[in-house]
């Protein structure tokens, strides 16, 4: 238990109502939306401003307790997962839209505005936040933003981080940081920013952000294409980038998801189709028309068996429901699910998909697929059940396979979840060593008491990497693949 | 000069041919394109590979020299400015391109391939790779990736590192690190890639670089609108964003600009137009049409006094060349042009050049505007003298004056030209000491024998950041400005 004296300070900084130390409160926030074990927090604190987390910050360096940052905990790779002897730091409570600068088209928001209310708000004044997460109905953008989170909108729109114009962050060191702000360009010194935003609450503690907004689409329209093989749908997705059209959206489903999603969700979808293709475009409404059109056509060359095109908004909101209810869906068929994150050049889809298909076969593990196809970024969703340590002994085993597929196609193990605790042991063998070695000396520079989310991302000592021996050809081996 | 063994092992590894130690070649390679005293370098090599460049890196570490890393030279803040006892490292004849990734969407070259080369390459198979500083037709992608560059279409298509998916980079110790590659979503650890990206040749040595393209567009249309008031010029801008269009270029040029153009190029500007802005609208056919339309309709409603649309590319192109001569017909007025570069957000673009108008004409310099108007990235030319010692005293105020105004509008010091060696002495003002003092450890933590480009962008030792004491209170001005 964290001693008397030091949550006497806590209480002082933050109030006593804001610090949680009933085992309720910490049982409440031992675990997040990834499949590993929980682990108690010593105490949840509710910080309101720069100053108070700056002073929790400082407290923690000359006490040496770790921190965990935690927006709405719905990561997918244990980044706000607790540690021993660790504090959780809430900032979901704190979740004021501060400013909406039509002139500019920026938008400041505290760091726990819940992703899909920052939709609402900007929208509502005819703009985009495109940054789109599949759990953006309760996510926070403090959270988006240290996890560097993507979404269904990626292709066309990119991910958090190409959004993000200015921070005010709370260092490692307690140190408050001002960083980037209102001008669209700026080159001045090197861009600290990019490296805040992905570091998965391991170098800041984000309190206050300043986002870029885009001008709303005229208009949108959404379609699903179903197909009897996974190849005819990889080849309609290479087709529609080949024919220079950039969809918002372009998702794909396999068909263990079709059948778990039409089991929950009673759409009516063909459950034999090998594959779903989801796909919407948007832009001036002339455009749109013109590029369903095409798309529809490129769609039947490729052998779709049919294609259901949304009418209006409410169909459009029905067809995005198979996609949307995809995690859900799946994760009703076995008491554990793990979700994977792998990308690999959007070129290499289908055979990434069979990779998967052939290693979940001899690992005899049951997978659904689904993920945002025009990205190349794929969630294989391992139904298991952690209870029976044999089959998830397989499943692990089948994660830990899938992401070295994904490595050596030149590909990546996270596309938008982050590495947290779950993917860290694959990192050095994706990124290489002399990448993983910059990594730890800039944590080490900036978080010297390692008090900042320790142990997520890497472990500052290489032999923690653990499992995996430093393979030189395999990485010689990626280098050669992303690099032609 | 540089001791004969180290010029013995420097010909080992790159081959006397590419090893030039004449008096001339030390004297071409001594300036780069700003305004600040050239210094010879001790010698110039050209290594044709990584490893050739990771030997010389080591040498330079063992023997203890500085390498100032150069692509073409066109740099505006001093970037490639040889330094005492350096290096010049050219790696501008190392131009090919290594492969067209179509399915992809990617584009891998070596680092001394000229931008307007790959411009070309690219748009013949029907894409565009959008970055395009005024320099394209001479500057190298090298280059534009250490300085971040900008150009003409940033708005609507961002700048350089929006486009830079990949990196092979030397880094200052000798290392060869690869980060990145072809997947579009990649969130495995930090974002090493953003902080080489604009590190001004002081972190890494480029060697290949992997790029996004995107689908060119199918029609784009440019067209003129003259102003008899610089205010009606700069709400035809906020109009034009407040009407939800984004053009790809929104380029605005002052009275003075225009009258050196029209003296220079002879295109029959209306010399008497207090304003001129350059408007180019790119998309689909039947879109681009529309927008000219409403574009035109808001210059007019903002008082245009006239508007010329082109009606072919032929016509295009010569509506541009106003922009494109802009810094050459200034640049000839007098022996000396400071350009600037500083940049406000958006909304504040008259005001900053109000301020401009007043400090100039305090300081008595003459003062001849043009920039990214869309983007509130300004950059005003001094006109002067440097053999004037008196004259050149005031532009060089002029220049310090002007900064700080951007810095107090919120704004900052360099939207696209980096900081160099011309911009330093503002830096810790514009960014914050803790912004400053994370990117000293940072060029520390890499390059702990200070190599590569030592002295540029700032200096180790604070005391070096000079003529400026730290003003706490105007750095809490501008945290309250750029955070409202």
């Amino acid at each position: 238990m964290m001693n008397a004296s030091i949550l006497k300070r806590m209480r002082a900084i933050v109030g006593s109502e804001n610090v949680l130390d009933s085992l309720e409160s910490r049982i409440a926030y031992s675990y997040d939306a990834t499949a590993m074990k929980p682990q108690l927090p010593e105490v949840v604190v509710r910080p309101s401003t720069a100053e108070q987390i700056s002073e929790i910050v400082k407290l923690a360096n000359e006490e040496n307790f770790p921190i965990v940052p935690r927006g709405s905990g719905t990561g997918l790779s244990g980044g706000a997962l607790p540690l021993e002897n660790s504090i959780v730091l809430l900032t979901n409570h704190w979740n004021h839209i501060l400013e909406i600068d039509q002139e500019n088209l920026t938008v400041a928001v505290e760091p726990g505005v819940i992703t899909a209310n920052l939709h609402a708000a900007v929208e509502k004044l005819g703009f985009l936040y495109p940054p789109d997460p599949g759990s953006s109905s309760i996510c926070t953008v403090g959270g988006n933003v240290a996890e560097n989170s993507g979404g269904l909108r990626g292709l066309k729109y990119g991910v958090t981080k190409n959004y993000v114009l200015g921070l005010e962050v709370v260092l490692p060191t307690g140190e408050i940081l001002h960083t980037g702000g209102k001008s669209v360009k700026d080159v001045a010194g090197y861009d600290l920013k990019s490296v805040l935003v992905g570091s998965e609450g391991t170098l800041g503690i984000f309190t206050k952000i300043l986002l870029k907004m885009i001008p709303k689409p005229e208009a949108y329209k959404t379609m699903l294409a179903f197909y009897s093989s996974m190849d005819d749908a990889a080849k309609t997705v290479s087709a529609i980038i080949a024919a220079k059209i950039t969809p918002a959206m372009l998702e794909f489903l396999d068909n263990t998801t079709i059948r778990c999603v039409e089991d929950y969700a009673h759409l009516g979808l063909p459950i034999e189709s090998e594959a779903i293709l989801l796909i919407e475009v948007d832009g001036r409404n002339v455009v749109v028309e013109e590029d369903a059109v095409l798309i529809a056509e490129i769609c039947k060359k490729h052998h779709a068996t049919s294609i259901k095109v949304a009418q209006d908004e409410r169909e459009s909101t029905r067809l995005k429901v198979a996609r949307r209810s995809a995690f859900t869906s799946l994760a009703r068929v076995k008491p554990t699910t793990i979700m994977e994150d792998v990308a690999v050049p959007r070129a290499d889809l289908a055979r990434l998909v069979e990779r998967i298909r052939e290693i979940g076969k001899k690992n005899d593990v049951m997978i659904g697929n689904f993920g945002h196809a025009g990205d190349g970024n794929l969630h294989p969703n391992y139904m298991t059940d952690e209870r029976d340590k044999e089959a998830f002994a397989r499943a692990e085993k089948t994660v830990f396979e899938v992401e070295e597929a994904a490595i050596e196609m030149g590909g990546t193990i996270t596309g938008e979840h982050g590495v947290g605790l779950y993917k860290k042991r694959l990192l050095e063998k994706m990124v290489g060593s002399p990448s993983v070695q910059m990594m730890r000396t800039l944590k080490q520079m900036m978080d010297p008491n390692n008090i900042l989310n320790p142990g997520k991302v890497f472990d500052l000592k290489p032999k923690c990497e653990g499992r995996l021996p430093r393979d030189r050809d395999q990485i010689k081996k990626f280098e050669e693949v992303a690099w032609i």
